[in-house]
């Protein structure tokens, strides 16, 4: 008999998640075993809430449904930030889940995401096993912050890191047109991990030599050090931009960000990011023209300039994902395995999400440089094919053609 | 017998200034009336200082120089902000400016720029009618903020506003993935005029409502009014989007970001940006989930997302400049004249710079709605046509293609 299949998304947006959820509908769709393809909306969230939208049908109906989810940045079925409870302090709410899946004779769950979601993940596998259910449980990794362990990189970071790289070349040729002395701090994501605040260093190339100085949470910042740094750079070049993620800590494990704190005309706290705190910092102590500048969430949800070689492996996570689990694996999550650097070559495969869920990968400390305000070459060879090939992305009248995200059939509700 | 031109670019970046620069090299070298070009590195900085750059010869020896210059954000030839002094002032800047252009055999100046880069050209136009000089002056007009009188628009504007209307489509998808209510505030630029800000409304489409509230600097913003904007937003739709421009003023005429400049631990002022402002206000007001964004130098230096309307009339206003100045003008700028909205169709013609200089071109009041918290459709009509089609550039190794700053052959110095 047919079974059904589930999939959700969770966790902060991508511009490369849609494309995982277009290759879990796309290889169901070819599969003789997967009769109708349904997607929670919210996450998690929205099976509890019954939520379900059908996605076989605009799949099959619509040729350009797939294209176009491929290249719509965020979440199309929307995420939720929910924290399962452990089977033993709520069994009720997996009992509610699993008559949900059951009643919906759902074979296959896929549920796409970060660090959370495969913590998600692994409850719902753990408990099936405990439960006998034949429901299988699969995770699709997602996340701009590059950190899950067992694969070499993750869906969503070559897309965010090819917009900072690229943002950081622009932001050089911003800098370059005065012939004055001039600091720029460019804040990039990355709480705990400098994956993305690493790839500001393929902005440089033949003629820019910016960004001169990058600062990962993996080493403690200090002040000082950073000021003659600052002072160095500027005595070899005008233009000195620095790349700070936005987790630095100090040799405390106290985030910059924090530290300045500055309360408002009403006396409430008001925490300063880390661009801006560093931005006084320079001004005051060095009295330089100084500027700060944060690339936001741009940096995940920028659709419009996304890494080919991110958008075809996300796909192909979302595959696989659904091969293996047709084929009767359950509790994994897909991964990448690289195989060549240059060419770059990789293998599509999977680990057990109980040696991935709530681990993080951090940067490597041999990947920073020993004084702690740079990466090394072996960082830049890791990143560069990553950010490799361009998406060309639909355009009409002048705007990017994304697909709404799918609750919005009611705008304004 | 022939005479050599010089062009030189001003004020601050955008990603059309290069095209403009392009379309004067592009005329002049289709000229036999022009013998060479002269570039000025750091606009009329570089003039007094005497560092020029032979701009006919990578032009006439590479095919492919022009056609990236167009792609090229910022200045190739580099910027300068330099007050020029009346004649009456400082008359030996002038004796000077003149012995080295007519030592160079100089027969036209063209000085691509904004609002005080033609109060500069101007000065120098009206010097040299005063001395009976032949050497012609002419303005390409340049400028993001679109503040420019008696052309419809300015080159740059239409690059600005597509990236900026881009940005909040995505944002939008950014912010419709969770189902809690949340206000996004996007800080844009525009320090005294709002037509920046006015294009997120672009971002509106049949699925996304988003920016629901728009507030620019021509009306001034009331913060209680601010407030129940929100609220009865946050009634229609848990997603509210708010844009507004960095030069919002209240009804004293004091900047809203000025007005909450906030002390850091040192005692030192700082002037936060007005989305943290607002950001703050909401949060201490309404107790609701709030973010801002800054869309920051990116909205005039993304290269990799421009107009193709925008770089072709930008071209088209530097080669306009050489034709009308070797036909014997000067003292004039280029202008857009729009002479149909739909179909767009315009056309290039001049205007003396007596008439532009040191005016400034505000969003009129009508454009705006009652409430002063959105832009009308007039007002989108008017920006539609200038953010269409894209411009394929030129991708190497998942980067942009740029050609670096012309000074900068020895990077480092």
């Amino acid at each position: 008999m047919k079974k059904n299949i589930m999939v959700a998304q969770s966790g902060g947006p991508t511009a490369a998640i849609n494309a995982s959820l277009a290759g879990v509908i796309r290889e169901s769709l070819n599969s003789d075993a997967v009769d109708r393809i349904y997607g929670a909306v919210h996450g998690i969230s929205g099976v509890l809430d019954e939520r379900f939208i059908e996605l076989s049908e605009p799949a099959g109906q619509d040729a350009d449904f797939l294209t176009r989810l491929i290249h719509t940045p965020a979440m199309y079925l929307g995420s939720c930030r929910f924290k399962m409870p452990k089977p033993e302090e709520d069994r009720q709410i997996y009992d509610r889940i699993f008559g949900i899946l059951e009643k919906m004779n759902i074979g296959a769950f896929f549920y796409i995401g970060g660090n959370d979601s495969m913590d998600t993940i692994t409850k719902l596998a753990m408990a099936a096993e405990a439960r006998n259910s034949g429901i299988r449980f699969a995770g699709v990794p997602k996340t701009i912050d590059n950190d899950l362990v067992l694969t070499d990189h993750t869906p969503g970071y070559g897309s965010a890191a090819k917009y900072i790289a690229s943002s950081m070349l622009e932001v050089a040729h911003d800098t370059y047109i005065y012939d004055l002395p001039c600091v720029t701090i460019v804040e990039i994501m990355g709480r705990d991990s400098g994956w993305l605040t690493a790839a500001a260093a393929l902005a440089r190339n033949e003629y820019n030599i910016t960004p001169q100085l990058i600062y990962l949470p993996e080493v403690p910042f200090h002040r000082s050090q950073f000021l003659e740094d600052v002072q160095k750079e500027l005595k070899r070049s005008k233009n000195v931009v620095v790349a700070v993620s936005e987790g630095i800590r100090d040799e405390h494990g106290t985030y910059i960000s924090a530290k300045e704190a500055v309360a408002d005309k009403f006396g409430h706290m008001q925490l300063s990011g880390v661009g801006k705190v560093l931005e006084n910092l320079v001004k005051r102590e060095l009295k330089t023209k100084v500027r700060s500048i944060e690339l936001s969430i741009l940096q995940r949800c920028a659709g419009h300039v996304t890494s080919a070689q991110d958008l075809k492996e996300s796909c192909e996570l979302g595959e696989y994902a659904v091969r293996k689990a047709l084929e009767g694996e359950t509790g994994f999550m897909s991964t990448v395995e690289r195989t060549s650097d240059q060419p770059y070559r990789y293998e599509i495969r999977h680990s057990s999400l109980q040696d991935i869920a709530n681990k993080a990968k951090c940067v490597p400390r041999e990947w920073i440089n020993d004084a702690g305000n740079d990466v090394t070459e072996d960082m830049i060879r890791y990143i560069r094919p990553l950010i490799l090939g361009e998406t060309g992305i639909e355009w009409r009248d002048g705007l990017p053609v994304y697909l709404p995200v799918a609750h919005l059939n009611h705008p304004g509700e």
